[in-house]
């Protein structure tokens, strides 16, 4: 059987855990109570640290009620910013985030151009909206494109910790960088599989004091 | 008096050397006579290595007369791709990387609508002209965009070497990284002065077997 005395387990946490409607559900139905729901479970996992990025906790006290980042929750939550001036990261990175950006960039070219020439006499405004969405999910999506996202991922990285996150371009990159990472959807199941887990090995410890 | 037997120095090249009208002046009046005059000086001076990645040796090809590319000058300037899974960057770099390009991003963005709201009336195909050089000039110049590019800083870096190139995406690059560079139009001097040391340290070291 395994040791009781196993390492500590690590998670860092995304924003969309507490923002996003449909990931938070499982917690609360609102950013607020789904901050409280998060913190009754943390306290009852003494195995288990949780940690945020200072840069992605500012994101986040936008969307809850203020006076509600109790002591509490920062004892729980810790605030941590990656040791971003020691860690590396394999140049191979560069080059793949180079190509990537490139392809990008002449996909927003393309999109670009179409808006210009207008090729269906759309009404102007129309064209400048429709562009924006392209050119947003052209050039954003599915692609690391904040200091926060790489925040997170390097995050994660220095503490062999959890990445929980829905955001599809830092999935990827911790894929690559061997970064494990769990859906926001799954995190209340994995906390509460965490609890019953912590439970059983205090029953196995008192059991063994017995004898 | 500095010994006779210093580390070889090295450089590496970028195509802009030969390719670029203005900067290869002094080498020669085309690519091709650029590359032989580069080569007769590269032989005189046996202290120091020259180094190309092979993806710039390529691009370098389709301006060099066929037949030009003689087995002297692949000895005298070798080509060498950097050990790109070896290497690593500060993640610091990821970082200015992923914020300068969110910023170039949301510029080629206003850029696009100021082309789709064509606010003078001006003719599309003068429009998507001028879209298309104020789009690239924002999203693409002083900065690392592509895997040439990468090769070139990398390998600077991987061989302590000196970089000669006009590209002031890779010189700003090469700052970050603590690699030496050249601006090319100086590099025909610079060969010379390494050629007269050479010289010098000949006619030192025969002076000290004379005693």
């Amino acid at each position: 059987m395994e040791s009781a005395k196993f390492k500590k387990g690590r998670a860092v946490l995304d924003t969309s855990l507490f923002v996003n409607p449909d990931v938070r559900a499982s917690f609360g139905e609102n950013p607020t109570a789904a901050l409280e729901n998060f913190l009754f479970l943390a306290a009852q996992v003494p195995v288990f640290e949780f940690y945020m990025p200072p840069s992605i906790f500012s994101e986040l006290q936008n969307f809850v009620e203020p006076g509600k980042i109790t002591g509490e929750l920062l004892v729980y939550l810790h605030q941590k910013p990656p040791r971003k001036f020691e860690l590396t990261v394999p140049a191979v990175f560069i080059y793949e985030l180079v190509e990537e950006i490139r392809d990008r960039v002449n996909k927003g070219l393309r999109i670009a151009e179409r808006a210009a020439r207008n090729p269906e006499g759309k009404p102007t405004d129309e064209v400048v909206q429709e562009l924006r969405r392209k050119y947003r999910e052209a050039l954003r999506e599915g692609i690391i494109d904040s200091k926060e996202d790489v925040d997170l991922v390097l995050l994660a990285r220095e503490l062999d910790a959890l990445l929980v996150t829905a955001d599809q371009g830092l999935i990827k990159w911790a894929e690559k960088l061997g970064v494990k990472w769990l859906i926001p959807e799954r995190f209340k199941d994995y906390m509460l599989g965490l609890i019953k887990r912590s439970r059983d090995l205090e029953a196995y410890e008192a059991e063994e004091d017995r004898y």
